[in-house]
């Protein structure tokens, strides 16, 4: 269960027809606008902001299959209830971590990391589901791709939020920020 | 056919997860964040910088249902293939035009209407399908409604816009402008 004094956030990119993925799991849409020069949008600052990171195991294997050094300043949880095999480089850069979202959390919780940047469209889905995401910071790559792995699929009632920052890039993206109220 | 002249242009509200209207078709979600007071969030510069509005059947209707005062200061048209009956008080402000999207634009700048609002969920899908739209003004009401009628339904492959302009407003709704590129 959620602690009182945990905060769940998300930071992701999506098109603005809301995918966070085209229709075959690809994220080549990304790149459509290359990023600002010596400008990470935001990413360090908000990375700084928390203490680990839960990411579902599609997103982990992504992050695997680009063969670069791992990425992540921060603990990493791996919401995995297939695979548990840590490479062994990564062994104290993550924990593999199973169950249902409230045996998740209580594991990361037990580990005293409550301030999470929750990221995997799967992970935030089951988040979102359980209005439990408290910060979303939301990317717009100003491309409609008509199809693909929406961000909000099934979020499973109303849930309001309200936009406290925004800003507009050089190269098109805008970046809105959101708060649960 | 669109004219090298013509501007096509969206003014339209959503939820965050990218509905225009509930499932069964409603609106009320628009509702769930007063607008703020004296503030019109740019409706009225942005009609003022359009010739006439373009907008379906269902979103005719839908305007009627209102029972208040026709508010449309300018030439609306609407786009039927079932219904050409105008009542009689808007003869002068409604014409109907019927066929397909480039027979209904031949129509509306024959009547010289080169610069269109347009409006409703199938005729802004119908012009994003054909990358027609030049400019949208997206509202964002920042609830997530897990279900509803989607702005960008079947936009019919990749179309490329720019972010140029965005506000938040006290209420926590944000606005932001793309323009096609």
């Amino acid at each position: 269960m959620k602690s009182n004094s945990a905060i769940y956030k998300v930071f992701i990119a999506t098109s603005l027809d809301g995918y966070i993925a085209d229709i075959n799991g690809c994220i080549g849409f990304l790149d459509i606008f290359p990023a600002p020069e010596g400008d990470d949008m935001g990413y360090n600052d908000f990375i700084d902001r928390v203490d680990a990171i839960l990411m579902g195991r599609k997103s982990f294997e992504t992050v695997l299959s680009f063969g670069i050094p791992w990425p992540y300043t921060k603990h990493v949880f791996v919401w995995s209830n297939t695979i548990s095999d840590i490479p062994e480089e990564l062994n104290s850069k993550v924990t593999f971590v199973k169950g249902n979202i409230n045996e998740v959390i209580d594991h990361v919780h037990q580990l005293s990391f409550y301030n999470l940047y929750i990221d995997g469209g799967k992970t935030i889905q089951s988040f979102i589901q359980e209005n439990l995401i408290d910060e979303m910071t939301i990317t717009t790559v100003p491309v409609l791709l008509g199809e693909g792995i929406s961000l909000f699929a099934n979020s499973n009632g109303l849930k309001k939020f309200k936009c406290v920052a925004n800003k507009i890039y050089p190269n098109g993206m805008v970046q809105n920020r959101f708060i649960r109220i």
